[in-house]
């Protein structure tokens, strides 16, 4: 860290929330890379490196992460809100730790860290303690998925509605304008029934830009264990 | 372009459409940086590079940029479909001379391309033509100015809604989860008045990340000019 920004900040380090993007290393940003360069600590919601998407992409473009101090700091996939409450605060305090002893922390999330990322509850946790926090943008996967099928996604007065396709999604496919699917994840056979008996206009990939990419031209094609990283357009 | 990618392609270039992302330099990809570099041509959506936003953005990533061949292609700002037609066609024409002589051609545009960008319309007649095409992703305004507002902008359940201002908004205002209004433009004191008129949580950026920024922490403090690059997160 710059003697600057220390001082500037009573000593304390930052916790910068790092999107690295949706797959490809390339798709990260300058600031990204600059930010974890800088970083003392880097931060994964994840029980180790190799469990870690976001860490795999990073390492990419920014070799020298591996010299990094790293904290894993892993997110039960639970909707059981006592249990991630707890988690978080957890997380939060190990992070404090370190921003107390003067390291800026990095802490890595696939995608864009304002959508739906599971790094923002922690980081709220820590903004709320006093510390001093930034969020470091990233290409959202919809945006790179739209692009590897090389098409637009919205155009003129066209709508983009994102739905999280864990949850109910029948009331949102009703909607005027296109429709992502995201985070279908154990729910991918019951979207694919869905949009196949709807008939709908459907385009989707699975692991864009990371190995095991697969294009889909139609609900027909999707395979039903496509899994959490698949996403598609509806339009 | 290298000796490679021009075997490739029987010796005509390939049209890049490259997103620069929201004003921010730092916030372009390493892949737009790179694929500007290795561009003979650099294509603009403006009468000349002074008026072009994204050509002021990559200028500050990448200087060599002010070496390359620069083509400028105006858009006109009507609704008129007959008119812009005519000018997407003239546009494709003018960027195929230049693949045709073999240079790849970087066509920049704000924000990512596949979110109402206008340089798509004319990757589209590109594309059309049987020239090789392809989308270079960038961070989306939206996702800028919510981490530029330090906030996520949906999590878990929240449905997220993307609505251009330009037209009607109502309906979309009634929609559940977080609603995002872009190109507010000439109607920014409508968009004002409707939203203060309902009492709506709102949070707002003009010119995230450019000279100008400005931040609006409820809708009466909008400015009733604040004009084409304002964005409105609704929640």
């Amino acid at each position: 860290m710059s003697e600057n920004l220390k001082d500037k900040n009573n000593g304390r380090g930052i916790l910068y929330g790092v999107s690295v993007g949706p797959g490809d290393p390339e798709l990260m940003t300058l600031k990204a890379c600059r930010v974890i360069r800088e970083s003392q600590v880097i931060a994964l919601p994840n029980e180790s490196l190799k469990d870690c998407v976001a860490y795999q992409i990073a390492v990419q473009a920014v070799p020298e992460i591996r010299e990094k101090e790293i904290l894993c700091l892993p997110m039960p996939m639970t909707k059981d809100q006592k249990v991630l409450e707890q988690c978080h605060r957890e997380a939060a305090n190990r992070i404090r730790e370190r921003l107390e002893e003067g390291k800026n922390v990095a802490f890595l999330t696939l995608g864009d860290a304002t959508i739906y990322s599971t790094c923002l509850y922690v980081y709220e946790k820590v903004k709320a303690a006093g510390e001093k926090t930034e969020i470091v943008s990233g290409v959202p996967s919809f945006c790179a998925a739209a692009a590897r099928l090389d098409t637009a996604l919205v155009s003129g007065a066209e709508e983009l509605h994102i739905l999280p396709a864990t949850y109910q999604i029948e009331k949102g496919m009703e909607l005027d304008g296109v429709k992502v699917l995201m985070k279908a994840g154990k729910k991918v056979a019951k979207v694919k029934a869905l949009l196949t008996e709807e008939g709908r206009n459907v385009q989707g990939v699975k692991c864009c830009g990371m190995p095991g990419e697969k294009i889909y031209r139609s609900a027909e094609e999707i395979d039903e264990d496509a899994g959490y990283y698949s996403l598609f357009i509806v339009s």
